[in-house]
């Protein structure tokens, strides 16, 4: 009946277009959470928007309010929000007014708490659609909620709320969508157990801010001027930077349990980034193809480390958790309030180009923007104070996506003058006047082309538009989603424990959270305070490796990553050594999963290895192709080989492959590395040998009771796996043992009980082969990790 | 007689220390071209200041000039020189007046035309030796005479000049040495047949000048500081410039035969670019271990080619040229006045990192430097406006050896604030004053720290004391020279033809001789003023490829370089169309001299080509071990494989060692290579084979008349060749015909007989094998150069 009266009231008007006779059917909207602080400040301004925008589309709308709270409470604080919508500049103020009572009196509220709830709004919408003979098209659930209430609120929209065939259900989440991957995943699961992918609409109300929703667009409408430069020869870094100065300050029961990474970087300015890195699509509006391409630049990206993130909290941050938390005087959060983080990508187009990504609260202004700095690839002979500027070459090249706020006070894409003048689509975005007083990053605004939205609109309107026309390529989907924490969650782990750096907040940071590239990390550029007050004082580390014995060998202990670091650093120095004395490095290493991070390290920090002048041998072999998933040296070449300068010649796969088959005796494969180990290896005795340990004490491919292998004069041998594959190749224990140098890798809680069983035995190689490494005239160091060792 | 009035006078005066009774000998210099303009601007000035330097230092001195003038005008014009040396500011007046009078005495005039007349002048030494009881330490004899007279001189001096064991000789010499490899090789060996390596001290000015000078220690003792980030990892780039405002009026008779090039560039900016770029020696006192590592140094860098240089000539020197060497007035040279040349090293450390070398004449200020610009790692949260700059490592951050003139007016070394206080030796550095006022490099001198010599020295008398004190590494040795212009004379030649842009002078160049990196060489910014006027007009190119028929298959057809430019387009093409279709790309490469420039041109150039996805296999390969000089597999690791990432699986090197031993029927190579490809190779039709073609009309490894390959089953075959090695291992012709792409590769005048005679010849390939390369069902393209098809 309400209906009825609107499209009355509507016709009534006269000056407004009549409805094309709602022949696109009816759409109802539910709004969950329609009393809470996001719907007040955005959503039913958004909805209100997207009323008027589609009030002549040809559908019809209803508007349900719902919340916890009972009728007549609901309806009141629902009622004073939706009284106080404003019209936005551009419309008509009279039109504006009649949609605002037509919005008003299409809007109901509705308290949703159990089960029958849901069955009577349910009930509603059917009868209204039945009284009215109206099709309907579909409904859209926003979900405004705390996400404990998610699974709850979905069982009753999937139970009592779906419209029927062929109308859709598209119902709209938003963040925190879990803390972390496990979180993320369970979450993921139970909404597929209620949802199909396609009806789920995951806001990350970024990818409705105009700045960050034109970079695709932008990519694909300039590709004749980037596809040159879009790669790392001309890209000097990235940056995407949100800069805030408010602080938590009554949010601190979220922000607590979330920190700035979970609040803003992974989500916000990773999707940013990855609009900037991903390969471009052949059409950037298919959601489909967007999410493939963004998903590959996941794949791309480096993993992230505890040295990949500097991390600050503002210094009143405890307090207020204290306060506000009710939380004991000296209760300490090691909740990052700022954090910079390093990305790297290996792919071809961004290997070895600086990906960072930084924000925090309580900093000297509210900023957003996400830039590429272009490398000064010019030389500009005449010098700067004879020269008219003009688009020097010699000037600095980026282009910026100005998400808002700032010096420029609105969402703005620039780009240099010396670039290149960007394609822009004039009915969306102007050129903007010069402001010569203005600069950004140091230049005036006049360098720049800069080009401003002809109508500026909040990123909710443009996302609930997004929604109402289904373009899902504005939303996250799961395998996004996922592939995001996945992306996240190892450096989440990593630094929990972490102080952060305290900072005092606002303009009086100054140079407090400069941060600085170092040895494939970030690190802070000025030592932290307390340190300069006591630069004498050595600050004992968490983190310092241990240096003790085991097994009557030098032991060096530390948590993995400090461990992996220290390892590297040793391999280094003992190639370096080891070139300088023969001018080669004979380095054997073992297969597995232990020693990846290791390669990774060797890979991404040791630039001074001396990798032209090392040949690498392996350890042992599964036999099977080298091009096989199981292979170790298809491991051993992704991590590591395809990343650094090897000569083909130094580089010496197993050969359990001769004759296009596998290990078969006849072939002599054994006898063949052998040989070769014989005629480089000055008397076969290799500089390094890298080992791992088995949780059954076995070593290299040489397991207990093994045949062969644990003694005698063969130097490679064939053995048996009691795991598959069973045909394994392996030095022998007497090959390994004429070794200057052998490093034994233990890592992780799973090898705790031999750790500790190896403690204790003596050389028992047929039981444990490992224990029957002893090199005779080198020498043998442990590394373990505390998990390992200590459990 | 002279020398012992002298002596008295020495002891008479007493305020000197007197001599310490010449025990250590007796040293006559001899410097030809004594009234020359180099002896009257410095040299004298240079020997005068030895002379008051060392005159108590045990040794006795007497200096002769010579010319070819008679003995009277010569003493006259030689003398008048002598008066007008001055007395340096840090003397006392008194001292250096009385030494001056005694250098006076001390100094003859002598005429040295004809052998008869260097007869004299030994004999005249050998007198005076005797008659004043003096031992003989040693004789410098100083070239300051055109290239042309060195021969002729250098005979004299060594059949008539020589002084008696144990006294030494040391010959100085001026360049130019030659303008060319060829010609400084000639050089070389003539004075090699009168001089011993270790008798020669070639001057290269530069190496006199403070700031060069001072560049290895500079580096030896910050080395703390500098080892970390003297690298790819921290150099943005590296640039030695030499700015002139003078013109070349009054010298075009040297100029023009020279250009600056090779009056710049291939001696003092090179030696300049060198110090920074060698790994740093053990000892930088070291001449033996510096040369060492500059000739490393050279190693290291890539060779140069047309596209690596810009050039210029300033508008006035056509008409001076005309004027001065009396040319026609339509004349038209094509000497460069400007040049700014791109130089690349494919150094593990250096790698990627641009090195610019630029200088001109008729620019717009003097000035000479050498810059290590660092790249920006840090990160600076707070906005520029609101931070107190101090030390931000936000700023840019550079070395600088500055070598004088310019704003600073001074030899000096400037390092940023924000990278480290350098170490500098108290005794001959100080640090300068703040003068906030000056800017260089548009950052204010206040944000470096910058140090000025203690005491200002011409080169000429730092280079006359180095020669004096045996001090060799000031000096460019043979093997140093040749290097030098083995690496500048390619882009000698193949610039020689080119019309230099031209420019107005002074500062109306304003941006035109900005130039840009661009593929792998540089181009000038702007386009030529002539272009701008005539935008539509295509101006035809000398270099642009002839596109027609050869043996009624497409023939591509250029200059060398343009041609192997335009192959390497095509091959990336073929391989990105190839990685679409079946997404990987097999390619078979030929071995030899000729595709080295093309897989060259592919490792620097082509950083689209799919090599992640490529398969590399050989056309053919010599039965040597890969690791051999001799292999085709080496040339092609070194020039290509190296510097690219093709993954190890995919680089399939023809099998001729298997079992340790080469080529033996048994051990199958050929037969496994057949089934390597079989099994990889769909069809066993690659995607393209580059192939050559030799004097024979060999192709591959299948010469006429082989009895295996020409046709037949086999795919891959051994064969014979009728040159060492003998041995070899080559696809078949039918193997070769079922590719897809097959493209000729035929490069130079010793190929233009063979092309003459193949564009004659049906299928013949019995006779010439190339003849009977036909692809089944695929292209043939025929890339041949001017110089093989026109001869």
């Amino acid at each position: 009946k309400m209906l009825g009266r609107v499209l009355c009231t509507v016709l009534f008007v006269g000056a407004l277009p009549p409805p094309a006779a709602a022949s696109q059917g009816h759409i109802s909207v539910v709004l969950l959470g329609a009393t809470g602080d996001l719907a007040k400040k955005y959503l039913w301004q958004g909805l209100f928007q997207l009323y008027m925008d589609q009030v002549s589309s040809g559908h019809s709308f209803t508007f349900h309010g719902a919340a916890l709270a009972a009728l007549e409470p609901g309806q009141r604080l629902m009622f004073d929000v939706l009284k106080k919508l404003s019209c936005p500049p551009d419309e008509a103020p009279n039109r504006c007014a009649v949609l605002k009572d037509q919005f008003l009196k299409l809007s109901q509220y509705h308290q949703l708490k159990a089960a029958e709830n849901y069955t009577a709004l349910n009930r509603e919408i059917e009868t209204l659609l039945r009284q009215e003979g109206l099709r309907e098209a579909g409904r859209i659930f926003y979900f405004s909620v705390p996400p404990f209430a998610y699974t709850e609120i979905a069982g009753h929209i999937n139970s009592s709320c779906r419209p029927r065939a062929p109308a859709w259900l598209r119902v709209v989440l938003e963040k925190p969508f879990g803390h972390d991957l496990h979180s993320a995943q369970q979450l993921a699961a139970q909404l597929a157990g209620f949802f199909r992918e396609e009806e789920m609409y995951r806001v990350d109300h970024y990818l409705g801010k105009q700045a960050v929703a034109h970079i695709l667009p932008f990519r694909d409408q300039n590709r004749q001027f980037l596809d040159p430069i879009w790669n790392r020869h001309h890209v000097e870094r990235v940056e995407v930077v949100l800069k805030e100065t408010v602080d938590a300050k009554g949010r601190t029961s979220f922000y607590e349990q979330y920190g700035v990474i979970r609040d803003v970087l992974q989500n916000h300015l990773t999707e940013a980034l990855m609009f900037l890195i991903m390969e471009l699509p052949a059409n950037v509006s298919s959601a489909q193809e967007v999410v493939q391409h963004k998903l590959q630049a996941f794949q791309s990206l480096w993993g992230l480390q505890r040295s990949s993130a500097v991390l600050g909290q503002y210094q009143a941050y405890d307090s207020q958790v204290q306060e506000e938390l009710q939380e004991a005087r000296g209760y300490v959060s090691t909740t990052p309030t700022f954090a910079g983080v390093l990305i790297h990508s290996h792919s071809p187009r961004w290997e070895g180009v600086p990906f960072l990504l930084t924000s925090g609260k309580a900093l000297d202004e509210r900023v957003g923007y996400a830039r590429v700095l272009f490398k000064n690839r010019a030389y500009c002979p005449q010098s700067g104070t004879l020269r008219d500027a003009g688009h020097s070459q010699c000037k600095p090249k980026q282009i910026i996506f100005y998400f808002g706020h700032g010096a420029l006070n609105t969402p703005a894409v620039l780009v240099s003058r010396n670039l290149f003048q960007p394609v822009m689509p004039k009915d969306s975005w102007k050129e903007a006047g010069a402001r010569s007083d203005l600069h950004v990053f140091g230049q005036p605004l006049s360098d720049f082309y800069m080009y401003s939205p002809v109508k500026e609109r909040d990123a909710y309107s443009v996302l609930i538009s997004n929604i109402y026309h289904g373009r899902k390529d504005f939303f996250i989907t799961t395998e996004n989603l996922l592939a995001s924490w996945a992306f996240w969650t190892p450096l989440l782990d990593s630094t929990s424990r972490q102080p952060p750096r305290l900072y005092p907040g606002g303009v009086e940071n100054q140079q407090l959270l400069d941060f600085e590239m170092v040895a494939g990390g970030v690190a802070f550029t000025l030592a932290e305070p307390a340190e300069l007050l006591n630069p004498g004082g050595q600050v004992p580390s968490d983190f310092r490796a241990i240096q003790s014995k085991f097994r009557q060998s030098p032991l060096v202990s530390a948590w993995a990553e400090e461990l992996i670091a220290q390892l590297a650093s040793d391999m280094e120095e003992a190639a370096v050594r080891s070139v300088a004395r023969s001018g080669q490095f004979h380095l054997a290493l073992s297969g597995g999963s232990s020693p990846v991070g290791l390669f990774q390290r060797l890979a991404r920090h040791h630039y001074g290895f001396p990798w032209q002048h090392s040949h690498v041998w392996l350890v042992d072999e599964r036999c099977v192709p080298l091009t096989d998933g199981e292979s170790n040296f298809l491991g051993l070449h992704r991590h590591l080989l395809q990343h650094v300068r090897v000569p083909y010649f130094n580089i010496h796969p197993m050969p359990v492959h001769l004759n296009r088959r596998l290990c078969v005796e006849e072939d002599g494969g054994a006898e063949l590395y052998a040989k070769d180990i014989a005629a480089l290896v000055a008397n076969a005795s290799f500089d390094l040998v890298l080992l791992g340990v088995g949780t059954d004490g076995h070593t290299a491919s040489l397991f207990p009771r093994s045949e062969h292998g644990l003694d005698g004069a063969a130097t490679v041998v064939l053995t048996e796996s009691p795991v598959k594959p069973h045909q394994r190749m392996s030095l022998s224990l007497p090959l390994i043992n004429r070794a200057r140098q052998v490093f034994v890798l233990v890592l992780g809680k799973g090898k705790h009980d031999i750790t500790t069983l190896l403690s204790r035995v003596g050389h028992e190689p047929r039981k444990w082969p490992i224990s029957g490494v002893s090199p005779s005239s080198g020498q043998l160091v442990w590394y373990v990790d505390y998990e390992a060792l200590l459990g």
